[in-house]
């Protein structure tokens, strides 16, 4: 109900009822208490046309000034943090270098961060949300397995919040991003959709029926760990052989691509650098690696069905040596009819991961 | 709100309202109409026990006679078909060798089931499911693609209807079967579940947020069409190299084991028997079957994180040369706490598929 005024912006009781299925009086009564809490608002009649005639609509919009949250993107090197107001617009932005990867280090960053991020907004902010790549426990609020981080079984939410005095929630980054675009990106109004990240890692977030997929046992999406060249495929960090990332992700490219190159100092950019230069050796392990993504999100497809994938991450910078082949191997293998979902590729920048994390805070929120 | 009663048994009124989230002024509004056409009937109290005190509470019941409904598995050779009641209790069961494969014999011979099956129930059943195995369009009633009738963009549901005077779904039949295990079987409860089945092909059907996942374009839980061996693997029907089904569907298993043993003229029963027998070039292909399987099945959950996954299918017969490489690669290739799910193996004998066919034309008189 919420989500329908917050996403589709200004709108009329009749309108939400048609959207949400539930009767005229429900939605009445469901949006008396938010309008007395101040969450929602009745705008003067004509701010935005109503249909039709009869008696009087108002319509209702978020008052996005009600309160502020925190997201904040944890990576392995930096933290980039945003307030967003309830609409989740972000008013506040800034980054900061981590000053080490052990959770204490980590916590101590997080709550330093907060306290910078826009004073002004202190007041009227009550949540913090987290993203953390990895197998991340949202209900817990654990980082179950970080490997970017080397991290096990942290209570992040709870040692965070101890440090912030916010209400804090932890949730996997992709499953973050994916919420931010579900309500304000191009998953608007989709019964199902995908988004898939390549860069360090290989992620995918996906919504079904309307819902973020959060997987029984919290694992779902997990794209990167699709074997697709299981007989002697290259080890995972997972554990497993062939997986996407372990030819894929951005250590692989370059383990690969030092290799093949006999430079051991080689680093990504270096390897991207070589690939554009022409070296065939370096482009051949781009051109693997994109066979490997386009198999995984076919295999996605496949198996998912969603109306469309969207394609982002930081690993967009080499996109272009990867994108015939990402392309040539999602054709190939999507089966019969999934042959027509379409996959668009769209940049993404940090700060749009840091406002997925603050999505995530304002739907926690209304969960309780 | 029906399906609570269809898959609950009696129940009261208070107790739908707790399971639905609806009010109960909703749920009595809801239930008049179904009572007033006889799907559904208030029990003399005492029928099952009435929690708490107050005012009595009469529990609403399926009218399992009310209305009979067939459902027809299709094969490339042979119709199972079954006439259940609202509740999808098989009243009658039928068999029928196909006459040929051409869509015109296919037809007559669905038609011809029809009359055989249960002349006393004809009267009161309007409805029929028709399963079928490959790409199938259910909202449109066409068969867009079976590789084993080897038919292309079949108009099954309108041909079928217009030879028995009866409204025919026609279904993906793992979608199928998956519904009647949502409503009946494994299912009840579950949040989420896969259903895998073995056999001719791999399929699987996915339920996510209680729902059946349908796919955006008619295409899901395609696990026989997950690249696995993506490289260097064998060709597809599909088109592409290296799926679970390329290497461990029936055919599959049959050329490699025609192959490895020098005898062209082995079939499924044989290799069995060759590999029960101790033989290690074949049972090295089941090895390899069971292996691709697991990989599949491991992809899937690390994908969509069902609770649990159920293993079924007339493949089953092979099971034991199979299971240890399913399970060990399906542990293997699990990431982090999907660890946790569950996998059974389950016999459903071919008149379950049937059932699963009449659940599904059960579901389209309610969404009519
Ligand atoms: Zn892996
Ligand atoms: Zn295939």
């Amino acid at each position: 109900m919420f989500t329908t005024v917050l996403t589709r912006g200004p709108v009329v009781r009749p309108e939400i009822a048609r959207i949400t299925g539930l009767s005229s009086a429900a939605v009445t009564k469901a949006v008396k208490p938010m309008i007395e809490a101040g969450y929602l608002e009745e705008l003067p009649q004509g701010e935005r046309a109503v249909e039709g005639a009869g008696r009087p609509a108002y319509p209702l919009a978020v008052r996005a000034d009600r309160e502020f949250f925190v997201g904040v993107k944890v990576t392995a090197d930096e933290l980039i943090g945003v307030v967003t107001d309830l609409r989740a617009q972000v008013r506040d932005a800034h980054r900061m270098a981590v000053s080490g990867r052990s959770v204490e280090q980590v916590v101590a960053d997080i709550a330093a961060l907060v306290r910078e991020l826009g004073p002004e907004y202190a007041e009227r902010t009550h949540h913090l949300g987290l993203s953390v790549s990895g197998d991340v426990d949202r209900p817990g609020g654990v980082v179950r397995y970080s490997p970017f981080l080397g991290w096990h079984d942290v209570p992040l939410a709870e040692l965070v919040a101890g440090e912030t005095a916010l209400m804090v929630t932890v949730e996997n980054d992709v499953k973050a991003l994916t919420v931010a675009e579900q309500w304000f990106g191009e998953g608007v109004g989709a019964d199902s959709f995908a988004l898939a990240t390549v860069g360090v890692g290989i992620g995918c977030g996906l919504v079904v029926g309307g819902r973020l997929v959060a997987g029984g046992y919290g694992v779902a999406g997990e794209i990167g760990h699709v074997p697709v060249a299981a007989g002697d495929g290259p080890a995972c960090h997972c554990g497993a052989r062939g997986c996407v990332e372990a030819i894929a992700s951005e250590e692989a490219i370059v383990g690969r691509a030092r290799a093949v190159s006999g430079d051991p100092a080689l680093d990504m950019a270096g390897a991207i650098e070589r690939a554009h230069g022409g070296d065939a050796a370096v482009r051949a392990v781009f051109a693997e690696a994109g066979q490997a993504i386009g198999l995984g999100l076919a295999a996605m497809v496949n198996l998912v069905g969603p109306e469309r994938v969207v394609v982002s991450g930081e690993g967009l910078a080499a996109y272009d040596l990867f994108e015939e082949d990402i392309r040539a191997a999602f054709t190939t293998q999507l089966f019969g009819a999934a042959a027509r979902c379409p996959l668009v590729v769209r940049p993404l920048p940090w700060e749009e991961w840091a406002r997925g994390a603050a999505s995530v805070s304002i739907q926690s929120l209304f969960a309780a």
